[in-house]
């Protein structure tokens, strides 16, 4: 009953295999091989639009590393306040900005929505020298509460950005589940909805390790190579990241892995819901369920094996309240998720509440 | 003909299968898993001592974030003029350690020596504030210019920078070709010869992608989780670093293919000199090989399809000469390198010299 | 009818004329002369305390400074959400700490109170290394909000912050304006109530430019010489800051100076009120009056000439609302404020409205 | 008998008097007081250009922010290797570039001339990623040894910085020196001779803390502000640093404290060379002399109280040796030198040897 994490899942067969071929012969190094060629083409072809494509080893610097694209020293970044940039990546992108803020705000959807930001933007002292300039905006998709912005929501957003001279960053980390659960083009919730860069994320949705930064502003990755050697980003052997990206993009497979994760989630958030012992925080609508249970509930789980993760209290709903004895706890299923996994951990709180 | 990297070769087929069997499963995330517990405790008996160990994405992360341990700000790193850090990763030093500078060294061995190191200290105006004082020596080995530092070498070094207070980081790249030339053990160029902190890469000696900081002196490994999350550099799937490290060191794995590489190079700068058409630039006493060779040469044996890489004129030894039409050309060899290459290419030089 | 800023006063006579004694003759440079060497002998007779002092040219030096000393770049500052260091000093927090992070806390209060911190660290998640882990917190005295920290608040703050490991930093840029308030001797809110560093203006209460950073907890200040230096911070003829300091702290002089300024705030507070066209938004307990007016009435000011600032909505109290028509403006009184100016402005109000 | 530097000599009358002046009233702050304004405007037409400035308090910001302006954190700047900014302002310079990187150049002229700069450029091995990429030059006027560029030396550096695309920044902690030493217009040197940014220091000239960063390439200005203040530079009286610029500009007041300074240095060169106890290692061009001299006369004019550096030992002419009882020592003329001292040390140097 593994729901700890998308990123303890082990590989997908398809990317396994063909990081088995890519690992032989000789190939140029520092990003010169044909895999990260033809990676960035799929990408291409998967975006439809021209792109620039980066290859680094982590989420934590692909999207650090691109805002320090959009974002100088002296900028502020506008987030949601329970983004993972904000929450835990340590001082990670103050460091690759070399001091850029992060402007988290409380929300009441749980997303970073257009209004949210204008209201912010309205009342935001911007004097310099003395207040710091906002130059981006950052969002997750799939957001940190598990909710997946809608196209025209990313649309919107973007335009509000844009017309404050703001760029939008997306934090791509589980984009494929976003595209999954949306059953959209992959360009309508990015490039075709206004984000100026994009991390993509492999690595938790089947990959081994291998993360992105695409650039659909490509005037924005001018130094790009550089940023990426100097932050110890640039990966000799990086035919290991190219041929992993090649073969979750072939045929689809990316967005299949995604639509099963998805499925069993929603399954394990129907099947918690249906024991009354367990509340969600908030619609599991891509591959993770955040659900409120008893402290109590949580220690047997954990005593029986069950693998999850204990959630920011902060994290629920304004307007929602936890008791004394509840607790938020975060269940998040996989590409290789099975069904009796599932069903074993519906059995397991029905017995225990 | 393939000598431009040891990076640009495959992975060791051991390696490549311990790496399958560990890409199944459910392993906890960022460094908790398995494979990292196994390959530390496994890195403790190679080196025969206790150590901490820590898994990164490249080399430049590996050596910039040891710096940061031993290294403050305002601190200053003694290294060889030559030294890869100064040379070659761009502004990685400065960038990790928060500003700290190298401060190089030409030396006549092609080294840096205990004698060196003091000579420079001797004459060194530390005055603070107003100059920078130096915390750190920084040595590679095998070193940049392909020589191989011995164990009483390391020894002097490290005493003269212990008694002046400096640490010592090895950059050990190509520790394994050093300790495979040497026939020694490994602690004998490293822990025991008083090295405080050593990169030790795996990924130019048959593995895909795998570094590691090892920490001697434990009590700097303080903050280092910390300053590897900030940094990008923990990786959430972090067994396909620490699998990679247990295949290496497995039966003396990683010294196995490292003596394959070595005594490819050697072969390949005997036939090289045979052909009277080129000089050695200094002795091959590990896996690569520096030439010096007329321009035309190298012309040819690029259009010939031969990889190899155009070298530093200012790498040679002081004292030694290039003519107009000479350079420097590196000749890499790697595990996988075959007699029947070294043989071609020889038979290639002699045909067009 | 000049309430803009006490730094945009001029300077005190009897600190003028010692400026001018001192402008004569030899002195040794960057820190090393006698005035420096005497004012900071006269601080520590004004604390009642050893001390170490430093002397830097602006406010924004002398905090960020002082919060490199007690927070590594991955570290996290705790302070109210109207702190100087969070509103007004752009990135300068982040850029001389190399990365940590402020956590701004709004409160009931307009302070940050003991209760606040504790509040804030029971449901911090502190999990290493995701997410920063907080070492300092950071108040101003005289807070921004004009509210003047009593002995004991200062020491509650001080315990708690203490138990958690925390330091605690006070920007003293009104501390005079504050003891004077009080009443108290200066080490009651400084060092006897916990604080480990200070900084310490007098820019803004009668001196030309003289800041300086005050280490209680000397430790704290080992590296600081060096720190200064790289900042730029470390003033050639810094006599300059040092004879400033001298005649600053001469026979009460700068107590006498805030004492003016302060009671020139409350008659204009009393004066103001009593217009009945203005509400105070905060207490004037030193030297500043944040008044919330007509917005009519605040252009119908400025082009009478009067000096004031239009300040933050965010900073009445919660539960305060501003009307459509409503803003919030600072008025602040200097030592050169004269009760002319006061009833000057308290009549053009009342004429106004 | 004062020559240890001319940053230890007081203020000259007239500029204290304008200081005293502009110490009373209402001024704004932050640099939008009216002594900046016209100090700007005495500026363009001291140096007949239009040009933006922006004052600072130290001579170390002056030149970091000022380089922060032209080489960005991956960037490399090229001086010479005695210069001010390499040696004598600890890691200043990479901590307000965020990392760039100084490549000190030794020369035999003891400048940092047209032919230096496009030989190292020659060879210098810019593959970027891995190498830094140069991207500004900086030369100090007068220069760490005492000497003046000319006009045409400065013409030929920066046609040949502009022809590779580096900018040219030029250190005047002593530029009114090096103007009075040619008898030349102030644009001969800098604008006219294609300087982008200049460093201009009035307090080792009669100042008591006056420091500018002179922006004749306005582009490069465009975030200037933003970063002085993020750097603790914006000075809130900023009057006190304007009024002083004003007073040293007014009637060429600036450039008959140099020609003094410089005439003071001429004289004891030669005195002290007439002793024949004492020889140059550089002709005294401007204000300072780099004498050699036996250990033992040093110790003995340091006991009769003389104030003078013991300077480092590289920076003697290549080709020139030190006897090993032989030390250079720095004597610097300041405004306020007198034909008294020099005469009074020319006199115990030659009682003394």
């Amino acid at each position: 009953m593994n729901f700890g994490s998308d990123n303890q899942a082990g590989v997908s067969p398809a990317i396994l295999q063909t990081l088995v071929q890519a690992a032989s012969g000789i190939q140029s190094a520092y990003g010169n091989d044909d895999w990260c060629a033809r990676a960035e083409q799929m990408l291409c072809e998967a975006f439809d639009t021209p792109l620039k494509a980066f290859f680094v080893a982590t989420g934590t610097a692909a999207n650090c590393l691109a805002l320090s694209t959009i974002a100088q020293p002296w900028n502020a970044v506008v987030c949601h306040d329970m983004a993972h940039i904000a929450v835990d990546e340590n001082s990670a992108p103050e460091w690759f900005t070399g001091g850029a803020r992060l402007l988290p705000l409380a929300t009441d959807s749980g997303k970073l929505l257009a209004g949210d930001l204008e209201r912010f933007l309205a009342s935001y002292p911007a004097s310099p020298p003395h207040n710091m300039l906002p130059s981006a905006v950052s969002i997750s998709q799939v957001s940190e509460n598990g909710l997946v912005y809608q196209p025209h929501e990313v649309a919107a957003l973007a335009a509000s950005a844009h017309a404050k001279g703001l760029r939008l960053h997306m934090d791509g980390a589980r984009l494929a589940n976003a595209v999954a659960a949306l059953g959209c083009h992959p360009a309508d919730i990015t490039c075709k909805a206004g984000v100026d860069v994009l991390s993509l994320g492999a690595s938790k949705n089947g990959a081994l390790m291998a993360e992105a930064v695409v650039f659909f502003d490509q005037a924005l990755a001018e130094h790009f190579r550089i940023r990426q050697k100097r932050a110890g980003q640039l990966v000799s052997k990086s035919r290991l990241i190219g041929a992993q990206y090649c073969a979750w993009l072939q045929d689809g497979h990316w967005l299949q892995l995604a639509r099963h994760a998805n499925a069993s989630a929603r399954s394990l958030a129907d099947a918690l819901v249906a024991t009354r012992a367990v509340r969600l925080a908030w619609p599991a609508e891509a591959n993770e369920v955040f659900a409120i249970l008893p402290r109590a509930l949580h220690v047997q789980l954990l005593s029986h094996g069950v693998r999850c993760s204990d959630w920011y209290d902060t994290s629920i709903p304004r307007g929602t309240a936890l008791a004394a004895d509840e607790m938020v706890v975060r269940f998040v299923a996989s590409w290789s998720s099975t069904s009796d996994e599932v069903q074993a951990l519906a059995d397991l709180v029905r017995s225990l509440a």
